[in-house]
């Protein structure tokens, strides 16, 4: 089986990488484990190939159909694309939100519809489809009201792919991700960015600055539970989606207070002491608009799960990234 | 004031042109009344002028740039997009319907961005953007879940619409039109088609058949109100529809049963009885599809209505179309 990870060179990409090398196989459309034998990681930088001979790593524009024709063939079958624009940057660059977000995820479509052979595709989704005003729980059906380009584009995104799935064009699917924390690595544009910086820095012996309230709630994922959930994800069979691509993801729903509370109680008063209080109108803004805890029914019916508490996730970032705490 | 209304050739564009003529003046952001000194009337083929000064006629493809930014210009103060590929044909030709109900709506907002002086920008959408396991009465924040190709295109349309206004590029609002009953004239290629054929072929002497069972719900709008509901839409204040643009139209909720009772009290047996009943599978799939009702209130609050019963409906039509009742 050959499988393609669009954004393979991220952070996501690259762990996703990892495990499916780990697993050498995927399951197909009957349910059959069949084993990877190319997995093409595709970026715009160069991915890591970690060395393993089944890795193919290519580097271009996604938003060019020549490119998108080099990395899926007739024989990519299992198609990860993971490829964004993050929130924060897609609405301080509107058009480079539109081209990333919208039209390249349009175009790989596009490219699957010509290829003729209905591959699987996940896409991810984001709580930034959500916005103005919420249920304390989002429903399964409670109406997308993006209040940021990124949601917007992601929620066209979702429609495309329904339709390209209704129409037999693709065979696809979309998880909405809660808020990944803890990443590893470097804060980025994402508005959600403070969301691992504020357990990360203070773990790393640095300052990190909190943008929002502490009464502001999160919708959180660990990464580890993220990528297992990609997987299940890609390996659902279509005909428990039925009309319906769009899975809401289990998560956990927590205060930005309660996260420093979290913190506090695995690694200590010194290191929670770390967080620098520093609000920002403009992440408040985006942060808020998004919903802090969703119905995951349908998910967990699928075997999808999450942590049970964020100190969990937190005990689990400091096992993966063998943390000293200071 | 510089008006322009796409599909100006179009039944809806024809008869929303006659009365904004008629009218003289459209409110402008301030609730002002202006005087309409041009009224452009664009499509892809040639629209009557009534012979009247104001008007100017356009013909083009409207998902060419170059054509957009000849019918609008930094004076085109208010909008009205009715250019569309309707749901039968936009599922029957895929490629056709994504450039028009997509791409042109994506570039007549990228145009009015150009030119940067946030016109009023109306565009239509319709029942078709809900579909799946609906609620017997559809409310403001059910999830859209479309089961067309022209649905989801539609709901792509209100989330660019909004994102755009959103970010100040235009001062847009999306009606979502109910199905319109009974356009005078031809069949077209719409999966609704029928729900005018039944009642304006019978009156005109003529056999129609009608592909949907009689216990099928519908959601429909007289052309009377629908021009009504325009104006008044695109007069509303941005003010009141804040974060969310877009409107479900009041409209009457009938079974076709109730349709044809309907014609048979207001114009008799002999009438009723051209009605030939032919299920297509494809129309109902789709027509089933759309909800048979939705919560109105929002635009009721202000100030749009429907007709109080179908058989007023049939009248209005009579009345319109001087009808000779055989």
């Amino acid at each position: 089986m050959k499988v393609l990870i669009t954004g393979g060179a991220g952070f996501l990409g690259q762990r996703l990488a990892r495990e499916l090398l780990a697993r050498g196989t995927l399951k197909d459309a009957n349910g059959t484990p069949q084993t990877i034998t190319e997995l093409v990681l595709f970026d715009v930088v160069r991915a890591d190939d970690f060395g393993d001979r089944r890795v193919r790593v290519e580097v271009g524009d996604i938003a060019e159909h020549s490119v998108l024709e080099r990395v899926i063939d007739a024989q990519t079958s299992s198609i990860f694309h993971l490829a964004a624009i993050v929130s924060g940057q897609a609405e301080a660059d509107f058009d480079l939100g539109m081209r990333i977000n919208l039209d390249a995820a349009r175009l790989l479509l596009e490219t699957c519809r010509q290829r003729g052979h209905a591959p699987r595709v996940l896409f991810t989704s984001s709580v930034a489809v959500y916005g103005g005003d919420l249920p304390d729980v989002v429903r399964n059906d409670t109406a997308l009201n993006p209040q940021s380009s990124y949601g917007a584009q992601k929620a066209i995104a979702e429609l495309l792919l329904n339709d390209y799935s209704r129409r037999g064009f693709v065979d696809g699917r979309v998880l909405r991700l809660p808020t990944i924390s803890v990443r590893p690595g470097k804060p980025n544009a994402a508005a959600s960015s403070f969301a691992s910086g504020i357990v990360r820095e203070p773990l790393n012996g640095e300052a990190a600055i909190c943008p929002v309230a502490g009464s502001t709630r999160l919708w959180l994922l660990s990464p580890r539970k993220a990528i297992e959930s990609l997987i299940a994800g890609l390996e659902l069979d279509a005909g428990v989606l039925g009309n319906q691509r769009v899975l809401n993801l289990p998560g956990i729903s927590v205060s930005v207070d309660e996260m420093v509370a979290a913190l506090r109680d695995v690694a200590g008063d010194t290191v929670a002491a770390r967080i620098v209080w520093a609000p920002d109108a403009r992440v408040e803004k985006i942060v808020g608009s998004w919903p802090g805890r969703w119905d995951t029914s349908r998910a967990e019916q699928l075997g999808l799960s999450a942590e049970r508490s964020f100190a969990d996730v937190i005990r689990g970032y400091i096992e993966d990234e063998r943390i000293q705490i200071r």
